[in-house]
């Protein structure tokens, strides 16, 4: 809920973009992240069916609703704080952050700040003049390899912005057996492993050790416990079928 | 540097992709964040021209090296680590880890285990059955449109894997056991649990699921599976004792 409104103030801008199935692609990516504001700045090619391909569910809703503008300055105007992305690093682009801490930044500001996330064209990216709007340059980290299909770029930063709001609920664990119960199953499982000769009877507790350090490496769970048991309990109703003839 | 060498361990498994310009996405997505293993198991469609037009640059090269299998198990066989993915999370799929926790998890298993990372086909991701197979079970967290494209997909989970190769301190894990010593091993479970009348014969399947889940918790060292099948095998010698009187 309040990451939805907190992305709300986020918009992803592209700058000059070529390919119709990369706009699409764009808009699933943020839809997915909860940002929904795209503006588009004198594109190459709007091509309806190419795009909306791309764009599967309700993501077409961001396309539906998707500023264009013809020129860059005018796209901008309703925006507080402009951050530019690019893939190269060069001498004349000194203040790089990677997603990660531009997120955690962002989220403040956008709380009661228009915000621009700008990509340049996929084949050359933003120039340095376009650049210089932008009060923050970002680069997603590479490996060697840097160069990024546009939308996957734009997925990788709205995925950043989804985890630095911090809705993303902490799964709950499951009750823990406590030691009660755990010595009450290594109880059980020496005696059936006696039982059926797994464990020598003169040192039962050196290889019972070893069952100890495997089943010690995770907290077990309280249910976990209960199959142990279960599975300890139905080998001594086997055995006992033959306890009477093999005495 | 080292993050090549560590990220070299881990592949990448597509079952059933259907749409060859994913397969193209995936391969460009992983060589960005240095991961070059790509496995197809069963590809509904492989057309190069589709497949290439979305390989740009030298991520080519993850394409012309990738294996194509027909079938799953024999696919991974060589891993000794299975994740699955999936955007669905229902009642069946309890452990789920998020991406970031993921990749720091795997960076020292991958030390010196292959790790194959499953995503399912785009329509429906990939099944219980398929599920079952894996040591974990990720997904990436979404606002409420959870639809992720493949590629997107993998480019979110390679891109935690990079920046994970830059923090995580490495600690060596012992030899875990590999695909086929593990099913090798539930097998044989499957079969002593069958004969002491711990599972139901009519649905022995839903009950080696639990112990499943709880074997997978952690991944597994060679040494413990050696000890489970012990058990096993102590407890076939036990029974073989009685056989003949009972008869």
């Amino acid at each position: 809920m309040t990451s939805q409104v907190v992305l709300g103030n986020v918009a992803i801008v592209l700058v000059q973009p070529q390919i119709p199935e990369n706009i699409g692609a764009v808009a699933r990516a943020m839809h997915n992240m909860g940002l929904n504001r795209l503006v588009l700045v004198d594109p190459k090619n709007c091509d309806h069916d190419r795009m909306f391909k791309m764009a599967t569910g309700s993501s077409t809703n961001v396309l539906d609703s998707m500023d264009i503008h013809k020129d860059l300055r005018e796209a901008l105007e309703p925006f507080q704080y402009l951050v530019g992305t690019t893939a190269r690093i060069g001498a004349s682009r000194p203040a790089l952050v990677q997603p990660r801490s531009l997120a955690q930044k962002l989220i403040p500001i956008s709380q009661d700040n228009p915000v621009a996330i700008l990509f340049g064209p996929e084949d050359r990216g933003l120039s340095n003049d376009q650049l210089r709007f932008c009060h923050t340059i970002a680069t997603i980290p590479t490996a060697s390899f840097s160069s990024l299909n546009l939308a996957q770029a734009v997925g990788i930063v709205c995925y950043e912005l989804l985890l630095a709001t911090d809705r993303t609920p902490v799964a709950p664990v499951p009750r823990l057996a406590n030691s009660f119960e755990l010595e009450g199953m290594y109880d059980h499982l020496r005696e059936m492993l006696s039982k059926i000769g797994f464990l020598d009877p003169q040192n039962p507790e050196h290889w019972l050790l070893n069952i100890r350090r495997f089943l010690s490496r995770v907290p077990l769970r309280a249910r976990e416990v209960r199959i142990i048991r279960g599975v300890c309990r139905q080998m001594d109703w086997y055995a006992s079928q033959f306890d009477a003839p093999e005495k």
